[in-house]
């Protein structure tokens, strides 16, 4: 069984490989062929983990272990569980499915990158009413408790609910637009000015280095490359890949990019490397990956105490743009808020409410309570209401993500899950050890590192999210942590009545 | 039929990508992970080529093709005849063999680097004794007419056999030892002082692809990146990778190593891509391979005509350290010989002698004449015979090649091939287009590798090595054309009278 198990990693393995390649380094007109490579990886991969023998040795294994009464928590009972958890949902897509997802995914992202190109949604949507299609066979093919959209959340955060993510969303809302109307009206109460003067690319790379090393990654087992996009991608706990972009005017762009992917990477390197072949040795839902990442890039990268710490060092690289400034200016520089169009840009405060309305339109569409052609209508409409403000054009609108056009759909909850559970992890990891703060302030990661690796990194997918969060913090994922920690940190910052949101 | 070709080349390609990776950029501690990743994607490819479905294919496809008289020189008649040729050659490596190969060739490379490390023999004895047992065994599942060598060579050159090779080196011996021995009398003829002062690596570099680019290498199809050993491999006629490495104080290094690898990707970008995912769409041998890379290396980089042309572009790049030299100069110093003990960095004139003596011993040992126990004494003896020294150490001696670590064995006969070729195809490019040193002279490549394209590239697999070399020259691969180039070229530098050799 493991044999197979690694035959099918392998493949996925070289497809990541490919893919980083791509990203990477690839030359322009190798595209072509290199979809072709891929897809058939893919294929492999998939044919390989649904092999009907594979369902017959878990069924014997399964039976085998409850017969021996096993520790449902040892390596092979929570292999078993896991790998027929994952092999019952693959088996339900049938191959003619899953070519014409892959089919509607290709179509869809030509469709997107032309619809970006007008500035018109209309060369989208056709490509986008087929995924939708395709979306709604896929959920009755996974099938699900209450709502179709449950089956599409489980692909990415197992075992979270559409119900769920409605009655944590409704508390985040009721906290944070009050809260971003209050910021609104103080906007310059926090200036970024340090952070967009020119900073020399090569200097800047160092730094993102420096960085990186600093919070624990290893470049023993890891690189950074630069790519359009930033992204993290692992071979194994040995060979973790990091990318990020230089805006040479920008200091924060790179930086925190970096810190963001690094953090993705640290769980990478930190899952147990003797499972490492085996879905038990993977990260267990892209939620507790993103508060990884969260969690490095803001709870600890956009800390007073972080600054206290790396503002010298950053001052050596940049003696001219940050010589003058303060660990407390630069604090505050780092942490600006500010309601805008584009998610990927938007802060901590903001960043939450662009997801919302990312879930709000995600699950009209697939209920069909909304019609693709009213799509562009009711984003708007959704970000006057939540973050006051209407995007001027497509691009900085409906269009501005990826994802639906690769058909990503129940994708996007997992990034304010992300955010939330990186607050609670960082307050139980301080609650633990209470000296991580200071010790952050003088440039020890370890005691946070080691906490990280103990409680989530070394689980891999033993435990389902619920189950690690709530070892890790003695309670379920929750709205309330987040929302303190926002509402004190930037009540402060900008000084807003703790009765705002 | 040509689904399942794509499926094999595609699992190739994918081991080929992560070959590269591994090379360039992948971190220190990936390596065993890699190493398994790669081990699965070639035991697949192996297995879906091997499959018995595929060998049922191609008789129903031969027959066919047969019953309706088809072109022999048709797509689909040569598609056929090489996937046979292919099929029939894998099936006869049994799984059991292959994994022996494998590890043999893991364990090997192990034992090498220890003994290099010791600079001692007796690390690698044993396992070169087990790899030579099963490079027998190999020879005879694969089948050979006269000497088990045969099969060994026809893995890397089609229908090369053992007494064709001894009766071509015979011939080269003959003309090359009395010119070395003459050039090696007045060795300070020539100076290569010039190309030994200190050369910016980022310059170099740089330069490196000017001249890439130069030749007609397509940056779009391809790209150079830098590992400890230069090489080419590629994914497409779209995606062709080169490397190279820079020595801070040695211009030819970097610049050679260049141009070699840069002829082996004009090859690649060349190929028939509409055949590109089937074994027609591939090089034909190791040898035509190489005569593309020592062309552009040799007969062009060493020329006069070349340098008359790039001179005043290396001149931009490096005014100090070449701004006074002409390119008659230039000519003299790229093409210093001296009798030296490492066969990658031998002369043109000298470098011949080296793979003569590895195909002696290859042989001796095959036929088991030679006991391993013998092999270093035997490499010192046939030094002092070819080249009149004798090396110092092991690692300056018979520890210097990776290849028989790695069951290489029929291999390094192909490297002279590719430089006989080199000037079998040069001179018949010149007979058809007489303005060719003209135009290099100017810069102008093209009307050499518009010919190249034409008479080699193009053809990827459809001729046999010796077809093609006969629809390309007239006449079969032959010793005379290099030796009176070799005769012609360094009898004019060195001073030697024309009787020598």
């Amino acid at each position: 069984m493991k044999e197979r198990l690694a035959e099918v990693h392998h493949l996925r393995v070289a497809d990541a490989v490919l893919g980083w390649d791509e990203q990477t380094y690839m030359p322009p007109e190798g595209a072509a062929a290199r979809a072709r490579v891929k897809a058939t990886l893919n294929r492999l991969a998939h044919e390989r983990f649904t092999d009907p023998e594979i369902g017959r040795l878990l069924d014997q294994l399964a039976a085998r272990l409850e017969a021996a009464k096993a520790d449902p928590d040892s390596d092979e009972a929570a292999l078993v569980r896991v790998v027929r958890r994952e092999y019952h949902k693959a088996v339900r897509v049938s191959p003619r499915l899953a070519a014409a997802l892959s089919e509607a995914a290709s179509q869809g992202y030509r469709a997107w990158l032309a619809a970006r190109d007008a500035n018109e949604f209309a060369p989208f949507r056709d490509a986008l009413a087929r995924i939708l299609d395709l979306q709604r066979e896929l959920a009755q093919a996974l099938g699900y408790g209450e709502h179709p959209y449950d089956a599409l959340l489980d692909q990415y955060e197992p075992d979270l609910t559409t119900a769920e993510v409605e009655r944590l969303f409704a508390r985040l809302r009721q906290g944070l637009v009050p809260l971003v109307r209050a910021i609104s009206e103080r906007l310059d109460a926090v200036d970024d000015g340090i952070l967009r003067q020119s900073f020399d690319e090569a200097a800047q790379w160092r730094l993102t280095e420096e960085a990186l090393g600093a919070i624990g990654f290893d470049f023993r087992r890891g690189r950074q490359d630069r790519t359009v996009h930033p992204f993290c991608t692992a071979f194994s706990p040995q060979d973790v890949r990091v990318t990020t972009r230089v805006a040479p005017d920008q200091f924060a762009f790179a930086f925190f990019a970096s810190l963001h992917e690094g953090g993705h990477a640290l769980y990478e390197q930190g899952l147990p490397a003797h499972l490492a072949e085996t879905p038990l040795g993977q990260a267990v839902s892209l939620g507790v990956h993103e508060s990884q990442s969260r969690l490095w890039e803001n709870l600890v990268g956009r800390s007073l105490a972080f600054w206290r710490f790396f503002l010298p060092v950053a001052q050596r690289a940049f003696p001219r743009q940050l010589g003058d400034t303060s660990p407390e200016a630069m604090y505050r520089a780092v942490n600006r808020v500010e309601p805008s169009f584009i998610r990927v840009e938007a802060d901590e405060v903001t960043y939450n409410l662009h997801i919302m309305l990312r879930f709000d339109l995600e699950k009209e569409l697939i209920e069909g309570s909304l019609p693709v052609d009213g799509l562009p209508a009711r984003w708007a409409e959704k970000m006057e209401e939540y973050l006051g403000i209407t995007p001027p054009d497509h691009v900085r609108g409906v269009l501005q993500d990826v994802h639906w056009s690769q058909g990503l759909f129940g994708y996007f909850p997992t990034y304010t899950v992300g955010n939330l559970l990186a607050v609670q992890f960082y307050r139980a990891a301080v609650a633990a050890r209470p000296h991580i703060p200071d010790a952050i302030e003088r440039g020890d990661f370890s005691p946070l590192l080691q906490w990280l690796r103990t409680h989530i990194h070394v689980h891999g997918s033993r435990y389902t999210p619920d189950e690690l969060t709530r070892r890790a913090t003695g309670g379920p994922l929750a709205a309330e942590p987040f929302l303190n920690y926002i509402r004190e940190k930037y009540g402060a910052l900008y000084g807003v009545p703790a009765g705002s949101g």
